[in-house]
């Protein structure tokens, strides 16, 4: 199943096709495409280069850390990630490396190792589904993560299946169509709250200007 | 100029190409080519679809807002940033729209967006710069950010110019190889800090187990 988004502007096909499924089949996701997921996110920007991303990660047969991780997922969340292939804990380290002093973009840069994994996913014709709903005090003392370092999100990885395999409840929220706020309504100019002028920017593109 | 990375195992073209030059050229970035960066970061995933990513963007035609940006650079990125043709100042709502209570994945979710936003210029022949280095609190004052939201980073954006065009102190950076930890560094199974086999399971992989 694919659910492309249904943009207002022209963007690179795999940003078009990311999407977070809930089904996945139980098709396993080869070490090699972790591989390529890992990759990507080391390739991400962070401040000062701190790469402050770690990531805990087991598949199914990795049956302890498998059910550690799945252990601290919302009800509502484990009830479709204990069918996902892997599941992943992302962790964001909080101080720098160089002089351990906090590092505010910790969760930031997380982020943005995360979304490079989605898109290497969606070009492996794989998904990842992140989720806040865990309890991350759980993570914190079910995976021993250090005081230093944060429990960010966990992730659901697969090959994304057909919605029928899924408990009734998530069938609704799997077929919805996906919704986004219009870009004025987040995109400024001149100070903040005022939108960018999207449209009559388009129109004096289209007059030449 | 491109600089992509040298990776160890294969990614997504437009991931290995991303990253972020000191050195614009100075063609102007079109108003469509904005549209589509910003398209890409409205279709990121973020908790509970809060969408918490608010940008101030300023074109060097936009003067006021342009200066405004600038001005809350530290000196050692304001030597390369003035000449990019746009600036943005990323911007994290971190409460939820939903419930008022606080949203923890705020700053990651905005990571998210930026991360999908420097992939799409990347595709569009552009490149965009993050920066964590500038004044938060005169960036808030300067550009009327509201007490529940937070300034995360300033952002460059342009065509990726010649490293020539830069001041000396930045030609030796930006010809620089660029780096990462390996991934044994970051991705752990079994318990934190307990690196994923990476080898052996190339080793397993190639012998076709």
């Amino acid at each position: 199943m694919e659910k492309p988004a249904e943009t207002t502007y022209e963007i690179s096909d795999l940003i078009k096709r990311r999407w977070s499924p809930r089904a996945f089949t139980q098709v396993p996701v080869a070490a090699g495409q972790l591989h390529s997921i890992f990759e990507a996110a080391r390739w991400a920007a962070s401040s000062f280069n701190e790469q402050p991303w770690r990531f805990v990660v087991a598949t199914q047969q990795e049956e302890n850390t498998y059910q550690a991780l799945l252990a601290c997922l919302h009800e509502s969340n484990r009830e479709w990630a204990e069918r996902a292939p892997v599941l992943i804990l992302s962790v964001a380290k909080l101080n720098f490396d160089r002089n351990g002093k906090p590092n505010r973009h910790a969760h930031h840069d997380v982020g943005q190792a995360f979304a490079n994994m989605a898109i290497e996913a969606t070009h492996l014709g794989l998904a990842m589904h992140p989720m806040g709903g865990f309890d991350v005090d759980k993570a914190r003392e079910g995976l021993a993560i250090p005081d230093d370092y944060d429990p960010v999100a966990m992730i659901a990885v697969g090959h994304p299946g057909d919605f029928d395999s899924l408990p009734d409840a998530f069938k609704t929220d799997e077929l919805a169509p996906r919704t986004r706020n219009a870009s004025k309504d987040f995109v400024y100019s001149g100070k903040f709250g005022e939108p960018m002028p999207f449209e009559s920017r388009v129109k004096r593109a289209l007059m030449g200007d």
